[in-house]
C-alpha cells in the first residue's frame, strides 16, 4: 500500500472528488503544466524550426514509444507514438491482412470497442468488400479462431465489463491456425502488466490518455513485432515513415522497421504532456501495481455486493479475468451515475445499463472505495439528504 | 504598413533573430502559454472527463475548423480539424475516387509535397493497383487534365519554389473534364486569401503549424464542399465520425456532413494552441495581408537580385503566380543557409539547391528584409568578418 502513497501526490485531483474514471481520461500529473510551459517558451519559443533537431522533437515518437514499451513488454525499437488509436488500428489491420492474402475473415468479438470495428469495416470497403468482419460473443472467441481467419483483432480488456482476454492463449491459437493477432491495449497499458513479446502478439496498439495520464487527445502507440517490422507495406504511407523524409524523393520507400508506421508531423505539445506523464510510470513496478489493483477492484466488488443489493456485477469475479475496472449493471444506471457525478464520485455510464468504475492504484485507495460505495448505497436507498456530500453540493449550486 | 505593427507584438521572436521560416513552423504567439496553462490547470485539472462537454473539447474540431474556414473561404459548417495533413490527404483522395469509379488517373505535379504523393501511392496499393498516379511538370498541369483524370490532387503553393497554381482555373478545367479537385493549402492558409467555395474546390486540406502559427505538430484541417459532404463514404471510419459516437453501436453509420471526416479522439492540447493562434487571425484582413506580403516578397526579390548576383530566382516574378515565400537556387545553397542560420537569419534549405525564405507580414517588415539580404550578400562575398552579427555570434559560442 505504501508503494503507492508517493504516486498519489504526483496528481492533481480536485478537492473532494473521488475520481473513478481514469480508465477514460487520467487526471493531470502535477508536473505537466511546467513541462508544457518549458516546451512552449524554451523549446518552441526560442528554437522555433530548429527545435525539431535541437530539442529532439523528431525523435520523440520513438523515444516515448520505447518508454511505453516497458509497460507492455515490447522489445526496444519496436514501438512508435502518434496519431489516434483508430488510425493505428487501421495501420495494423491493413498490414496484417497483407501477410495472408488468401484468407478473408477478420475475427473480433462484440465486446470490442466500436471504433476498432468501424475502422475494420472502412478498410474492408476500401479493399473491395472481399473480407468479412466476423463478430462472436467474447466467450466464443477462442473456438471461433479457425483456419479461415486471417487476423484476430481483439481488445484485451473490455471497455464496458472489464473482462480480460487471455492474450497469450488466444495469440497461440491464432498462430496455430495460421492467423495473426492484433491486440488493442487501450484498457491494458498502465492498467496491468502486458507482455506482447512473450505473448507473441504480431501487432499491438493503444492510447495514452487513459491509465497513462497523458491528457485529452494524447497520441496513440503502435507495436509491430520483430518478425513483421521490416516486411509490412504501410497503407498510410506518410513522409515521416519514409526511409529519407528530408530527401523529399518523389516515390515512397518505407523506413526501417517501426519507422514506417509513422505518418505525418508528430504532435509535439501532446508528446510533451506524455513525456511528463511517463516520468511517474518510470518508477512504477507493474507487478506491484497489478497486485494493488486486484486488491482494490476486489474490495470494490465486495463492498458493492454487500451494500448495494440492486446492482449486478458485470466484471468477472476471477482475478485473472479482469482488468483494472469494475462494472455493474442496473436498468437505472444512467440516473444513478448522474447522481454519483453530482456528488463528486466520478465514474461513467455506458449504454444500455453499465455503471463503470476505473480503479487506478496510482491515486485511488481503500478510503475512496469505501466512500464511493457509501454514496452509491445511499443513492440506491434514497437516503441522501443527511449525507455531507449532498449538503456540500447544495451549498455550491 | 501600420496595419501590421500590432501583430508583430503578438509573437515571441528571440532577440536578434530574423525569422524567415514561418512557412515551415510559425513562431510562438505570446498568448499561447497562458492558454495552455488554462487548458491544463483549469480545464483538464479541474473538470477531468467532464471537460469533453463542459469545456467544449468535443466541439473544438468544428469550431476551430470554421475559424480557419474564414481564411480559406469555406462555407460555415464544412471544415473540421484533426489528425495530420497526410491523413487528411488520404481521406480526401479516398472519398474523391469513389465519385468516379470508372476513371483511374490521379493527376498531380512534380512540385507537389512528397507526402501527398506517398499517401496517394499507398492508397493505390490498397485499392488493388488499379489506379495510376500521373505526375507532370507544374506548368503542364492544366493541359494534362483530360477526361481520363478522376482526381486532380494539387498543392496550391509549391513548398520549394513558392509558385502558385490558379485554383479557380484548374478546378474549372477539372470539372469541365468530369474530374474532382483536391487542393492542399499547406502553404496557402494564412499566407494569402483563398476562396475554396468560389473556386469550386471539391476538397481542401491543410496544416496549421506554418503560417497559422499553431505550434509544432498542430492538427490539420479538411474541407468538403456542400456538394459532397453528405455523400462521401469515409475510408477512415472512426468512432468520432459516427452519427452517434456515444451510442457505441456495432456498425458504422457516417455522421452528418463534415462530421464524418472526424476519426479518433481530437488532440485537445494542440487545439488549445491553435485556438490561441487564431485569436490573432480573427483580426487580420486577408486582402491587406496579401498586399503587404506581395510588397515584401517583391522587395526581397529586388534586393537579392541587386546585391546577391550569384543567386537565381526560383519563385515566379509575377505577383499572382507566387505565394508568400521567396526561393533562390544556388549550388552552394546548403552551405549558404547554414551560415545564415548561424548568424541568426533563419530560412531553410530544400534539396538539391533551394534557399527558401518565408515572408510573413505578421512579424516581418522591410527592416528584416534589408538586414537579411545584407547578411546574405556578405556571406556570398566572403566579407563577414567585420559584421556585427558575426561578432555577436563569436561572443556567444
Amino acid at each position: 500500500m505504501t508503494d503507492f502513497a508517493w504516486t498519489r501526490d504526483q496528481f492533481h485531483i480536485p478537492l473532494g472528488m473521488i475520481y473513478l474514471d481514469g480508465n477514460s481520461l487520467g487526471p493531470l500529473p502535477k508536473a505537466t503544466p511546467a513541462r508544457l510551459e518549458r516546451m512552449l517558451s524554451e523549446e518552441w519559443g526560442e528554437h522555433l524550426i530548429s527545435g525539431w533537431n535541437h530539442c529532439g522533437w523528431m525523435q520523440m515518437p520513438r523515444r516515448l514509444g520505447d518508454r511505453i514499451g516497458r509497460l507492455i513488454g515490447a522489445e526496444e525499437g519496436h514501438m512508435v507514438v502518434g496519431d489516434t488509436l483508430s488510425i493505428k488500428v487501421f495501420q495494423a489491420l491493413a498490414a496484417a491482412l497483407q501477410t495472408c492474402p488468401e484468407r478473408r475473415v477478420i475475427l473480433s468479438d462484440r465486446g470490442n470497442f466500436p471504433s476498432d470495428l468501424y475502422m475494420a469495416e472502412g478498410l474492408i470497403r476500401l479493399l473491395g468488400d472481399r473480407h468479412e468482419l466476423r463478430l462472436v460473443a467474447p466467450h466464443e472467441l477462442e473456438d471461433a479462431i479457425t483456419d479461415e481467419v486471417a487476423v484476430l483483432l481483439v481488445t484485451e480488456v473490455d471497455y464496458r465489463t472489464g473482462r480480460r482476454h487471455d492474450l497469450k492463449a488466444l495469440t497461440r491459437k491464432a498462430h496455430d491456425m495460421g492467423a495473426l493477432a492484433i491486440w488493442d491495449l487501450a484498457h491494458s497499458a498502465g492498467a496491468l502488466p502486458v507482455d506482447v513479446a512473450a505473448g507473441g502478439a504480431d501487432f499491438a496498439v493503444g492510447c495514452t490518455y487513459k491509465y497513462i495520464n497523458a491528457g485529452p487527445g494524447a497520441p496513440a502507440f503502435i507495436y509491430v513485432s520483430p518478425e513483421h517490422a521490416d516486411h509490412v507495406d504501410p497503407a498510410l504511407a506518410g513522409w515521416l515513415g519514409h526511409d529519407a523524409p528530408f530527401a523529399f524523393e518523389q516515390g515512397y520507400r518505407p523506413g526501417e522497421g517501426i519507422e514506417r508506421m509513422r505518418v505525418g508531423t508528430p504532435p509535439v505539445l501532446q508528446m510533451a504532456a506524455l513525456d511528463a506523464a511517463l516520468d511517474v510510470w518510470d518508477k512504477v513496478d507493474m507487478r506491484k501495481l497489478r497486485r494493488r489493483s486486484l486488491e482494490l477492484t476486489g474490495l470494490m466488488i465486495e463492498e458493492v455486493e454487500t451494500h448495494c443489493p440492486g446492482l449486478r456485477l458485470a466484471t468477472p469475479r476471477e482475478n485473472e479475468a479482469r482488468g483494472s475496472q469494475v462494472s455493474f449493471r442496473s436498468e437505472h444506471g444512467y440516473a444513478i451515475m448522474q447522481a454519483l457525478i453530482d456528488l463528486g464520485v466520478i465514474g461513467d455510464f455506458r449504454a444500455p445499463d453499465i455503471l463503470r468504475f476505473g480503479i487506478t492504484p496510482l491515486y485511488i485507495g481503500e478510503d475512496e472505495i469505501h466512500e464511493a460505495v457509501e454514496v452509491l448505497a445511499r443513492i440506491l436507498r434514497g437516503a441522501l439528504w443527511d449525507h455531507p456530500r449532498y449538503h456540500r453540493r447544495k451549498a455550491v449550486t
